[in-house]
């Protein structure tokens, strides 16, 4: 089989997304629509992705960490078919080319596989869509053999041809070597002035090759994006899948529209996901664990069993099994929680490693802290960290019990099985089974007189 | 009128839905399936009700909390007719027996009343539903004086009958002395074979029973459940009509897409709920008490004219008169809310009796304590009831001013009209009027040296 | 051109609603319902606007801060004409009326606009609707010609003008001078005996006048509310119109149908809103802000770039350029951050005018305080502002460094670039480069027993 070279059409501005961004940089489901056709074209295995890039050139390409991508700079945006001509000279003659849309981000791995799949030097194949309304697009003219002859855009379509609900989608695969010969045939005498892509339709036709159709499952695969509304629209679209997938794999989810998942979230078995749970970045759910509502969770791994309660924003942490989580639980990059812990309401952790059946059950901050397993942090508690230029660490040892609204000034060590008295700043270290204790002892005054109203 | 039993089919593995748990015991609005089932057939005023287990018998049998349920196991899984068989020896000769599915949860109780009510010995009650798309579904064939003479199942209805849009759904009644002529003569000489239930229309027919046939208002309330999409069908259509029935009862629902009821809510007048609330067991509202977006509330009495703000979590609560919670609040179990309270952000109580007019309102943990009128906490301030093995009570009499950032270690009572400075730990009791204050002396050192940047 | 006078039928009880106040205060969009009607009428630049009230006609009057409106009681609530009829007094012959109703809150202002732009002495202007299901409404009649001849109400419809769907909305134009001639002549001889409005139509045909018929561009515009799932409705397109205009301006919506603006949001150039959003009262966006999911924000100013993270709770706010709020922020009224400030979870600021590049990342509580520029706040600080029965303020110098867990009882003054060390409680004044310590001497003590557990 001869190799696919894939042809990305990056180029637009987008002037109706109202937007300081390059339109293909929009993103859906937290990933710029350019990167989403790009990521489908590396399954499709191509031998080479060239983008053609214009507006927001260097913006495009530096927020585009893929060092295979040949971008190729169309300087003036002539049209579809000038667009694909600048890549001509990076496609070997043998290539099968398959042009893809920069703001077209959701088209289906397989869809275009079976368009690719058996492609000959003699065929073109053509994605086309069966629309509700096909009112703007350019309609699929058949003959009475049902073999594609032209394509007719809406403003030269007879009343019979504005019928016909078959419409172009602008995906199309062919040999390098007929696109060689067709672009620069290809005439501006239009009213744009632009060189269209779809004029090599025609030039098939004439050539006797065989034009070979295929649709997507969904009109949605083919949803180009003009402005926000219709990035909403797909976004939506990619939501509901997300959902009907997990829900396929097996997750109970409370409102399957009520869930965002902007990255790659994979499930163990009987997941329970409750009402707008957001999830971003790489996320691995253990089995059975459960999400409370209004979760926001990024990159994250959670183990089995565990339950996030709700309103709890999770980043950056790694959390046993069983553990109980929330609600209002904040845990920030390099959490790392062993099983069985517990962290509580109102409760930040921050690069802190925390052992097995500890706890930390409310209104506390832990950075820059490891603490042994079975540790008791009281209430109020928090680790001072930070000196206003350095920051430094924290240690507690298994068993130790913190008492409620206790500071610990970093750097300490508090050992195992120590115990810290509520109210206390700690500043030394603290041996093993040792009672620490600092605070200021109680004075009960009576005969005192509560402050009056001041006007 | 003869006895009603109703036979629950409840045996299934429903391994579509890919789960550890019985597919009856999946849960729409937090109850299993199975309960809501058991549940109408109780207000039917049944006087037995028959399960079919067998998938998961035990765990089924453990959750159900229903010492009336009499719990038939089939243990081999033959067919619906084999299922109902199993309850053959346990059903009286005069009774009416309906039979409903583990998996159908939300058919309505006067749905099935209308269906049960006037049957007599010599007629055979019959649920149909009318579907826009029959696929798949076995269609109630009828003569041409309306008459049901059989179902067709899908493989081998005719053109004509696969046109038939009116299909069967299982449910159906009919007399014990009829299930006990007709099950034993059933036949599994199909391709799944299997004894079917569905066979017995046929036998009613040719033993000259009316077949009276009735239809739900909704087909939802037919819908049964194999994966986890028709669960999240149900679970909507379930809230959906929540949402409806607390409208018609005068609620203001900010969007009645974005509300979930998981038990039984009760309102007063004048309510308004905001998005994205969830309810759990058992709430009741008073009049005029306002629910602010993203709140989770699950068992606890709110009275009249309270204001829950955002995203507050309350379990286990009594709240009184024009109290003012949140936003951020977590009320715990226990917690007991006098009116005129107020329960601010960041705060948890558990375990705590709060007086008329008192105060906490903000980043507060007050556990096990019992607080009098008019006492105001300070922000930041902890009741330490727990020593890492015992907890102990606080408690602040009539009027107490507690400065922020105190900690107050229990066992100890904080007398009326006393005052707590600042920062304190309190340790000791203080009786009335008394100033408390236990924190170090101020030390302003001049010419001090902040810390470096190190490497 | 003849001066527009507005008349709004306000006097109804609404008993559908289940509801202690009047119809016509019910909210769309947190504003009484009435309101818009007068907002727009307002718009349409009446010269007067007469508001016909009955039930709950003091609480109408007292919520409607309108000092131009013409309040004008019926006491018995005797149909539409009669309730017209109580204006003729205060109507000039001249006067082309326009009549709304206060329950139908959400016509577009250039739907009016063009119903009363060229509207002479001898046209009737009438605003129809063509509806899908128009049973229960009076059917449009018109002639061969096209001329509306009359309206028949349901009851009296044929079956021919039963399948007309073109209906009446009850919004009429046409001068003062007619009316006066007609509403008196109203017959109540009817089912209700009440003095129906739309009769007048039939007057204007028998008097020659032109009736110019203009529809809405959506029937939502004229739906009226009789019940609070009309209203939730009413609401919900609300709210999809305005999901549209923000993506129209150039916002990006994580889901249009999860976002709710209660009030008046403007937006500068590319601003993301994650779902669960709440926008209440005057809230300004400027460009590239981004606000996370589940936030509530009220009544707010926030500047280019800045960061509003999940779940913050925002009102009566001002918020400076680049700055980063939340998650679990809680912005209170008088709260002015500078520009790239940090405001981080469970804090609550109220009254805080906080320098530029200062930061309160953790558990605090600020309120009555004025902080420097540079200020880094620890973790768990309160400013105790309040002594029971005063509030006093904290005033805190260019680049102070306040240790966790500090107190900071105001009145009190931290100059700049002193430090606070960790735990303590600042009563007194600190000065310049000061360090200020308040706190227990620590005592590790050895051989201290555990507390046991008692039964």
């Amino acid at each position: 089989m001869s190799p696919l070279h894939v042809v990305i059409l990056a180029a637009g501005q987008g002037s109706r997304m109202k937007s300081a961004l390059p339109k293909v940089l929009h993103a859906v489901a937290g990933r710029p629509m350019l990167h989403h056709v790009i990521g489908t074209a590396k399954q499709l295995g191509a031998e080479k992705i060239h983008a053609v890039i214009g507006h927001g050139a260097d913006q495009v390409r530096s927020v585009t960490a893929e060092a295979t991508v040949n971008w190729v700079v169309q300087s003036e945006q002539l049209g579809t078919g000038h667009a694909v001509a600048q890549v001509l000279p990076d496609l070997p003659d043998d290539a099968r080319v398959l042009v893809l849309y920069g703001d077209v981000p959701l088209t289906r791995r397989d869809t275009l596989e079976a368009m690719v799949a058996g492609l000959d030097d003699e065929t073109l194949g053509l994605l086309t869509v069966t629309l509700e309304d096909p009112n703007g697009y350019g309609r699929i003219v058949r003959d009475a053999s049902g073999n594609v002859t032209s394509i007719v855009e809406q403003k030269d379509a007879s009343e019979a041809q504005q019928a016909i609900r078959e419409v172009n989608t602008g995906i199309l695969a062919v040999s390098a070597k007929h696109l060689k010969a067709w672009l620069p045939a290809l005439s501006n005498a239009n009213a744009q002035g632009e060189y269209y892509l779809t004029d090599i339709i025609a030039m098939a036709v004439q050539n006797d090759l065989a034009i070979s159709v295929s649709q997507p499952r969904d009109p949605f695969e083919v949803q180009g994006v003009n402005n926000r509304l219709q990035l909403s629209e797909l976004e939506r679209w990619y939501q509901r899948r997300e959902a009907e997938r997990l829900m396929a794999e097996g997750a109970t989810l409370a409102d399957p529209a009520r869930i965002d998942v902007r990255g790659e979230l994979t499930i163990g078995n009987d997941i329970l996901i409750d009402v707008n749970v957001v999830f971003e970045g790489k996320v691995e759910l253990g089995s059975q664990v459960t999400i409370g509502p209004g979760c926001v969770i990024r990159d994250a791994r959670i183990a089995d069993g565990t339950q996030i309660k709700a309103h709890s924003v999770i980043e950056g942490a790694s959390i046993g099994a069983n553990a109980q989580i929330g609600p209002f639980a904040r845990l920030r990059p390099g959490t790392d929680l062993a099983a069985d812990t517990k962290v509580g309401n109102f409760v930040e952790t921050k690069k802190a490693i925390v052992g097995e059946g500890s706890k930390i059950n409310h209104l506390s901050y832990v950075g820059d802290a490891a603490l042994g397993r079975n540790v008791n942090v009281g209430a109020g508690t928090i680790t001072c960290n930070y000196d206003g230029v350095n920051k430094f660490q924290t240690v507690i040892g298994d068993g130790v019990f913190v008492g409620s609204n206790s500071s610990l000034v970093a750097p300490v060590t508090v050992a195992a099985d120590a115990t810290i008295g509520a109210g206390s700043t700690i500043t030394r270290d603290v041996a093993d089974n040792e009672l620490a204790v600092a605070r200021g002892r109680q004075r009960n005054i009576s005969g005192w007189e509560r402050p009056k109203k001041t006007d």
